[in-house]
């Protein structure tokens, strides 16, 4: 029984990809919907994405934002109005032609994000300079219509932020995007204990419609980068297209200046592909939806006073906030419920028998490493919040260690097609700038550029692909 | 100035309809979208949702229940399974025909509701009486092709949450049902401060494809009903359509039992239209976005001092809980902010200017009635929770003694139809329980049976209709 969970799921080595759907759809993340490119997210993943908000949501109303909600429906002559936006989302939108029992005289996009339909909004809403900053994010599902999806990764339909706001000068929309990308960075790399590296994305890969786009990446345990979050500084394209005008201080009419930053259910499977071993999934104890999880060992005869004490641990834990889970189901057996608790990926279980509670102690087991110790019951309340803490700690260490060893520097085109191929991983290499040699790796390699590090030495050195004199460091990399 | 928001709303006795869209839109709830029947909620009004979905996921979740995500297509053959069901939404559903650059070879319905799509995983998910119950709910957005809409209470696009629930027995989805049900009614009266009558849906007026749809039912200032909330007890219905079957400790094969329930945004149109006077919202304090608002009376000479006291109440009542906003713009004139907070419905206004300031004291001013009171700033953080307690209270209260003035006994059709022609409100009249009789009073005068109160008093007297004996004492009336 023990090695059951483990044989249902391939090991990484074997085959990645579907190492990666095992554990999702074993850990119960999600399922399949029958509109290909779908999926229902079932409760133990959306109890993830939950945490996620909660925390996220914190940081963003700290920040000054207040949620909204808009339209799902945009007429596509809206979409179409801004030029390159409608060119990056024109060949992956899904249409409504029919409403009750008529064929629409306007077709009717389903967002697959709400710059146009708030815009919309915006060019109504604000008057004056009284009315900025405008600050609003919203949390909805959104729809791009992919042809090659992955659960979690690239969905037809996903659940995301998005976050809008105006302003009076490009200075203060730069400094709203760059915040907002520091907020992702700090709840992904502290909540999520997913380390990022963050930065601005070329011209090439910036969002349809911004002046700059910028990037917290993150690096997978296959080596391949995940764009983990983006921040836009939108200038004035859209503002010139929706009108959206105020009249300043100086009684001049200006368009505003515009921000969007969005993070999305694609980070849970950041969680797994960062985390997760061949026994699963392993979740950091600050989003983990049960931190704990307490396995009685029931013999016969101490059945009564082994329950009896699991259920007193567990409301004692529970009152001090810890997110605590008493498995007394009968008809598994422990060894059962170890695997499945661990294929879950729950930071620690707490088995106690009867020696245990003759000894006053409970066995802990930690998912992250699978070590074990006896913790007299006494001490249980006061340690186990701070083991959680070393927990989480030792997650995110333990991945930076992973991003460090597999970010190289190279400086020869040749070599890094080689390793590229042989390790992934992340490169660090002087660029010209120029689009076409970019172009090229992507085209040789798959790699492209994740981003323009923020910690951008100065230039030094030769592109590596053509050797012209470098104007940038950036960390190139396949990604998903 | 002061009148100006007054004029800007149109009194409730010239016309309501035109007064609740006043209201909407002044007190900055939401907007129109540009798509006919949609419309944005604002971050006033979602601040209210978020309000109901703080205090209504809290009590689901008490309850045992966990939320998840579906998707928003459903395969038009999959909608179409259920007879009755299809029959209920076929005429208004949104249909996707073409995603990215294909025509669909099978159209998709966007959600109406979601029980076909959920079926469709629950015969995938349940196999043994192990899993059972599944007690799952979800918060989305649904569509509905409305040809008439109003906003929050019928609009084409709405936000709700959705419970979908399978049990092993007949019995216990009837307890489900029926919990949902009383979970609905103390969330609405406690929170809300709406009274309810709860009760079950007539044959004619239950959810298509339900055994039994039971309702939470109350009265708005104009006195038209309004379906608050419903619980379906749904049988067998679906799962014998969509094959849900569970191996039971008996080793049988059965069909699950099924619930679904659910509120919506259109719960906020409730609020509005049971607490609003002239001067626009009213807003209970347990879901006030902002319980109480202050505002100093800035002088020329004790600008500073007046600001720094406000600031300091501030954030001591914040640090208690109390959600209060410093409105300190100085753009604005204090008139000017009275009637923009009250007609934002704020429940709690403080005035402090200089001469308060040397009495140590703060003007209070309730929303509900008007009233005001010298107090001292030490008692402040003392009394004003407990006096939003008793506005609260006041509320519901007042609320309470509409709807039973409301309410009137009838047993005379004639004067049924003309008391309802010019009062409104509900009547407690006896039914023969025959569909007939059903159809002509909404023929005849436009009211519904809106339910069938629980407290049944044993029937009596003869049918208001076709005076055969009556078999129920139902409540009749007009409707949203």
């Amino acid at each position: 029984m023990e090695k059951m969970y483990v044989k249902e799921i391939t090991p990484r080595s074997e085959d990645y990809s579907q190492w990666y759907i095992d554990v999702v759809l074993k850990a119960e993340l999600m399922d399949y919907a029958p509109v290909k490119g779908c999926m229902a997210i079932r409760p133990y993943g959306y109890a993830i994405w939950e945490k996620f908000q909660e925390l996220l949501d914190r940081r963003i109303k700290e920040t000054g934002h207040q949620n909204a909600y808009f339209p799902l429906f945009i007429p596509q002559t809206l979409l179409q109005k801004e030029a390159d936006h409608v060119a990056g989302f024109a060949p992956e939108v899904a249409l409504v032609t029919k409403g009750g029992d008529e064929v629409l005289s306007e077709p009717l996009v389903i967002r697959p994000t709400s710059e146009a339909i708030i815009c919309d909004f915006y060019s109504r809403w604000i008057q004056s300079w009284r009315d900025l900053p405008v600050l609003i994010n919203q949390w909805c599902n959104v729809v791009r219509w992919e042809k090659s999806t992955r659960p979690f990764l690239r969905t037809s339909e996903f659940l995301w932020q998005e976050g809008h706001t105006c302003h009076r000068t490009l200075e203060e929309a730069e400094e709203e995007a760059l915040k907002m990308l520091s907020v992702y960075k700090d709840f992904i790399e502290t909540d999520l204990a997913v380390p990022v590296l963050d930065g601005k994305k070329t011209e090439r890969e910036k969002f349809a419609g911004a002046l700059h786009t910028y990037t917290v990446e993150a690096l997978m345990s296959d080596g391949r980068a995940l764009q983990a979050g983006t921040s836009h500084n939108l200038g004035q394209h859209f503002a010139r297209v929706f009108n959206i005008t105020f009249s300043d201080q100086d009684d001049q009419l200006k368009y505003v200046w515009q921000t969007s930053w969005g993070v999305s259910t694609r980070l849970i499977g950041a969680l797994i592909m960062v985390h997760g071993d061949d026994r699963g999934l392993i979740i950091p104890p600050k989003v983990a939806p049960i931190q704990v999880v307490l396995i009685p060992i029931i013999s016969k005869k101490m059945r009564t006073e082994v329950l009896a004490e699991a259920k007193q641990i567990t409301a004692g834990l529970a009152r001090q906030g810890i997110r605590i889970h008493l498995d007394d189901r009968e008809e598994y057996s422990p060894g059962w419920k170890f695997n499945q608790w661990e294929m879950k990926g729950v930071p620690v279980r707490l088995e106690l028998g009867p020696r245990d509670l003759e000894k006053e102690q409970v066995i802990l087991v930690r998912r992250c490493d699978g070590s074990r110790e006896a913790i007299f019951l006494h001490e249980l309340p006061a340690r186990l919040p701070l083991l959680l803490e070393e927990v989480q700690k030792a997650l995110f260490n333990r991945a930076l260690a992973f991003l460090q060893q597999n970010t190289h520097r190279c400086t020869d085109y040749h070599q890094f097609a080689g390793m590229i191929e042989e390790k992934r991983g992340l490169f660090l290499t002087p660029w010209c700038g120029e689009p076409e040699c970019e172009l090229k790796v992507k085209n040789d390699t798959k790699a492209t550029i994740r981003c323009i590090p923020f910690s951008d030495s100065p230039a030094e050195g030769r592109c590596l692909v053509c050797g012209r004199p470098a104007v940038h460091l950036v960390y190139l990399g396949r990604s998903y």
